[in-house]
């Protein structure tokens, strides 16, 4: 046992088997779950034969900070990038895994608020968390794959010259948030929120599916960065216009505060997990989805035909 | 740029996407991969309209060193404690996921040959790699996700009184080998390469299965803490007969060496990723399966019809 000073219970003191009883027993299933956590593997049925799988590692201190999210929010964020990896590809998840590395002092209440948090997000689509594994390591690491249904996945690759490129959901309020978090601030907290807890459109991917879309991504780097992986993988230009973008208040409030462009936030954020797609110029654009810009012969992405040099997407060990 | 002051590039020096490119190169796909790696999420097709899956996180440390092993060995012994569960199941892996994440200063190199390993280990059943994340963190982390097919899955909870017990794999080699590389040896080799390397039983798993097994784990915490699982799951008692095993050479070698008990090796050593289920007393056993005890009425693992008090089983955080 974990000597312990204080009346909080950690992880060392209920062991790795007492640890994983007490995360499932939170977890709820569905109709796709025919075997959940607690043997070797999950049993998981599929609408149509074949599954989206997409995977991510979150670190603390890179992906999170405890003294900027509590427990639950951190969950949530976690399961919510996942998400909206299979929301991209136009589908919906069902099925989530989780591995949780974790120092021995970590209390308990700790991770299991943030299985809470996670399986509210999860909730949000319906899928629920089939299994996971547990283990010590020196900071939290939080390891999530998600499975889902997508009856006609949307690939980065089907853009066309001619297309229209249009988005769903929020684009550089995280972003803000983060900044305004980086410089010690609280708000405004429609900016902090954002950045703590993403709300992804998830009715938006598979929608976007349904009208057609050619292609499809959601925007973790930065909108730039991101549509710069659909024009490599189609083969196309894409060019953006800066007019068409609504800017949230939020935005233009921390913009102002810290001397920078709103629309570096919009064009460069990350992490807003909004969704952006081309479509055919004769598909009427589903509910909650605007028009940005347009698909041309080339490479690259301009912003009103010109190179946008606003500080650039974010790369992992740079 | 990272400064990097011998010859060998680092991750540092080539940055998240020139990682992932180098990463993505080697990988090979199989008939379920729809598609792999570089989108937002991989699509696999599956045999019968559902699929398996098993989660395994793995920190430098605690579960591999790197002056143990090479990261080839590593990449290999990561793979197949995931492959090891979807055998546990009676299934075949199809695909999986790697999210990986390391310091700054990793040499490429290291990177390249753990996912040569890791695909090499995934070859032996067929299975490849479809998706992953790199990021940065502070000491290396590989999270694997495994999906397979399986066509009837056996779980923990269905054993019987009446059944027998059998085993099919190598048992005590893999914890001889750690308890000898932790007193500063290099030898026995075949109980050294058990610990680097392990070689799951991979047919055994499907073979069991259609031979009609009634319930299947794998050998992970150590053999009687697993068949605990068991016993608890099927809500009987389990007796294992100790004239029954065939102890290897190497692990009498290591447990006279040590001062130990060859029986505690086999019956609490870990890692082995030996299968451990129970059949029916009227079925024929599988080639490669070996029986071990019986299934009776009651509750707990016995030895010799006594409890036996070796070492225990490895727990995390304690």
């Amino acid at each position: 046992m974990t000597v312990n000073a204080s009346d909080q219970p950690t992880i060392g003191d209920i062991g790795e088997f007492g640890l994983i009883d007490r995360l499932t027993d939170h977890i709820g299933d569905n109709r796709h779950v025919l075997l959940g956590p607690g043997d070797d593997a999950a049993h998981v049925s599929t609408n149509d034969g074949s599954f989206v799988v997409s995977t991510d590692l979150l670190v603390e201190g890179r992906h999170f900070r405890r003294d900027w999210s509590t427990a639950h929010d951190v969950g949530r964020k976690a399961a919510a990038s996942n998400l909206s990896d299979i929301n991209a590809m136009g589908g919906v998840a069902t099925a989530l895994t989780v591995g949780f590395g974790a120092p021995a002092d970590l209390p308990v209440a700790w991770a299991l608020e943030m299985v809470q948090g996670f399986e509210a997000e999860c909730a949000l689509v319906g899928a629920h968390i089939v299994g996971g594994d547990v283990t010590a390591s020196d900071s939290i690491v939080i390891a999530v794959t998600a499975m889902g249904d997508a009856p006609r996945p949307v690939r980065r690759s089907g853009a066309l010259p001619g297309d229209v490129v249009a988005y769903a959901g929020d684009l550089g309020l995280a972003a803000a948030g983060f900044a305004t978090l980086s410089r010690g601030f609280r708000s405004p907290k429609a900016a902090v929120e954002a950045h703590r807890v993403p709300h992804p459109p998830y009715a938006a991917g598979p929608q976007a599916a349904r009208a057609g879309a050619t292609s499809m991504t959601d925007v973790s780097d930065g909108l730039i960065a991101d549509l710069a992986h659909i024009a490599d993988a189609s083969g196309v230009a894409i060019d953006l216009d800066s007019s068409a973008f609504a800017i949230p208040e939020a935005v233009s409030t921390v913009a102002e505060a810290l001397g920078r462009q709103a629309l570096d936030f919009v064009l460069n954020g990350g992490d807003s997990y909004a969704l952006v797609a081309t479509f055919s110029s004769e598909t009427a654009l589903p509910d909650g989805w605007s028009p940005i810009g347009t698909v041309a012969d080339g490479t690259g992405v301009t912003v009103d035909g010109e190179t946008y040099d606003g500080p650039a997407g974010h790369q992992h060990f740079r």
